[in-house]
């Protein structure tokens, strides 16, 4: 048996315990299959005294993550404190300027600042890995880079935020509003107190970035990412959704196109008869289309400490076998600066949503408006009657171009019938 | 860029054309991720003259595959004869002792001889490769050996074969009994004149004994493997399945349990909340359960020239890498010939439908067979009326010992108001 795998740990919160504890009930296994051990020799976290439950006896403590990313006697720093800069931002560089591996599970980091660290950590051949960042257990960046690797990616998109497919899926399942269910998913510890980074998008948008990378050999570009995150849906479009065969789902989604590089994160409807549309509560699922394998679409927990220290863990299973995968499957000098798809050009159906006086002629104003920009009807239904109230009316159209989507939506919302502003969700084609 | 890879490929049929369109299409990109051209040198099939759509000029034909085996000039003989026995073997065994990496897509062979493959591979210092073996271009071997290789694996299962899960989705979907749909999916090309490797459960035998052993470690032994097909599942027990809140799947399932390693492939009924229930057509999936990742699923398709040409190109493309993996996943010489545990040993719940006399008693004398047994009912129903006609009875048990099943079974056979054999269907727990 070689020399053992020496790392260094800094975070040790849920994640990081989660780390220590897989490496502590596995590493007979571990060993087997790596032929060496993976030692902890150094650990970095706020606060030394607490009690995590593994034993870090004649592990050394740095206070400082950065000054252990430099000094520690170790091959490998796992950098698991997370932020697009700051502390691990400067951790993940002292480390591979040292000529140290690194694993990470930080998307933020990734997404803004991939390609950079990819150059260094070529320059400097040294493995940067980072399984964990992307859908938690589900070892996707693996499965794009290495067990799809022959294949032109068409297009890759998932579930990346469990928060966010929790609140979805309670909506459905309970009726209730979506400030209702964030509020219980706070309580039960789903939704973060500041809830935003989840409910906007911003972490979907970070894994969508990476994925991105990976799948066309790009420069990671969080600023081409579209993002609208999920609290515009409506009990009420819920409820529609499944009239009319679909389930509303936050994905991103990234595909190359004439116009570049098309990378969205936003509530879409999806085909009932899909794999995807029956990922549920705080499950993820990632599904990539390629040239030759077809559609193959993985399911997994996207967060918690047991999945995501499985990715660490892979990483760290794979720099102990000797391997030094490319950091996003081309050489990093080879990544291509795509140019973002602006959204206008973004083609796909669409479901509307209207709240409409319900008077003679509006329907004959809302098609006229959609006619004049040469989008096409497939559905239209209206819900009850009431002449004093509004009442909802709702629209699926055929595939059409997003900026004559939203030139028929401006000239809507202008008729004096129309008493909200419509919502807009796209449907997304399986 | 360094040297390309060599390969030499033998049989030329579905998948084998399939490798040649895929490395003429994506050969480029595949060398800018692997710093290397992957290169035909040599191949050998039955007919020489067929035109198989690719361009086989310069490159070596051979007659006899095993003789190209031992003598082309290459880096990788890429076996996709087929077969437990005969040329397939010899020509692996061939390679292996010249030498030479092996990528197989053959699943008998390595059920049936696995275990002594891998040591002469691991002797000799050369990479046996085998990611299309099973489950087509879902990347399942990556995944449990990689991807997922910090866990201990609590069960692995899955939709192994595509033609049955073709079947069992037309019976639900028309209603028509099996044969009527096996007659349509022949006529398809779905199933092959001769079905009986399919729908009989070898094939998915095959594709289990190899997922055991890279799950657990253990030395491949497809005489550990129970195996059902699906000739006798009912278009009544299809229809019960959907009342009661199932799907039908003929599953491979594998565990470790404490009366040895647990292998099956029978029909199974599964909760329709469940991923699996939802793979339809000829869709394969894999489920792996470990003790930190928990549950992940995969799916895509399981056959096919696109699907395996993208696994089998996913291997090539790891030994172009430089990557050496251990077959499966520990040395060779560390694989546990692992003890087989009993059918009779199984614990599980069960369906159970029979055909009975509509008198009164009937419900009484079963009953009372079941509980002499210690078998705990879960539920009852009986349909229709007809005193003169055999009626169904269907009953859910809660788990219960296999052994008890079937004496209880036995007994109730036995009783001359049940008018055939009791059909029984497992109930796979998710």
């Amino acid at each position: 048996m070689s020399a053992p795998l020496r790392i260094a740990v800094a975070g040790l919160g849920t994640v990081g315990g989660g780390v220590l504890a897989l490496l502590a009930a596995n590493g007979d296994a571990i060993a087997a299959r790596c032929g060496r051990r993976i030692s902890v020799v150094a650990v970095s976290a706020r606060a030394r005294g607490k009690d995590r439950g593994v034993d870090l006896s004649g592990v050394a403590w740095h206070d400082d993550p950065v000054a252990m990313a430099e000094q520690a006697d170790c091959d490998v720093v796992v950098e698991l404190v997370g932020g697009a800069e700051g502390v691990a931002r400067r951790m993940v560089e002292a480390a591979i300027a040292r000529g140290r591996a690194v694993v990470t599970a930080n998307k933020a980091l990734l997404a803004h600042s991939g390609a950079a660290l990819a150059r260094a950590a070529e320059a400097r051949g040294v493995v940067l890995a980072y399984e964990a960042s992307v859908a938690g257990g589900i070892p996707v960046i693996k499965t794009l880079r290495e067990g799809l690797a022959g294949n032109q990616v068409r297009r890759v998109y998932g579930i990346l935020n469990g928060t966010c497919n929790y609140i979805l899926t309670q909506m459905r399942r309970t009726g209730r509003p979506f400030a209702d269910v964030l509020a219980d998913a706070q309580r039960l510890g789903y939704a973060e107190a500041d809830p935003g980074f989840d409910i906007d998008g911003v972490d979907a948008a970070h894994k969508l970035a990476v994925l991105s990378a990976v799948a066309f050999g790009t420069e990671t570009d969080i600023a081409g990412v579209h993002v609208e995150g999920i609290r515009h849906v409506g009990a009420l479009d819920i409820g529609f959704a499944g009239e009319l065969g679909y389930r509303i789902k936050l994905l991103g989604i990234a595909r190359m196109t004439e116009h570049g590089l098309e990378q969205r994160v936003h509530p879409c409807m999806v085909p009932l008869e899909t794999p995807i549309a029956h990922v549920e509560d705080v499950f993820n699922a990632v599904v990539v289309e390629g040239d030759f394998v077809g559609r193959v679409v993985s399911e997994g927990r996207g967060a918690g400490a047991g999945p995501t220290a499985s990715a660490v863990v892979a990483d760290l299973m794979d720099i102990a076998r000797g391997r030094s995968p490319m950091t996003f499957g081309v050489p990093a000098s080879r990544l291509v600066r795509a140019q973002a798809a602006p959204m206008d050009r973004h083609r796909g159906a669409y479901y509307i949503r209207l709240m409409v006086r319900d008077r003679p002629g509006v329907i004959a104003d809302v098609t006229a408006a959609l006619r004049d920009q040469s989008v096409s009807l497939e559905s239209m239904l209206q819900r009850g009657r009431s002449p004093d109230e509004g009442v909802p009316v709702v629209l699926t159209t055929h595939e059409t171009e997003e900026a004559s989507m939203r030139r028929a939506l401006a000239r809507i919302q202008a008729l004096d019938t129309v008493l909200e502003p419509p919502r807009l969700i796209r449907i997304e084609a399986p």
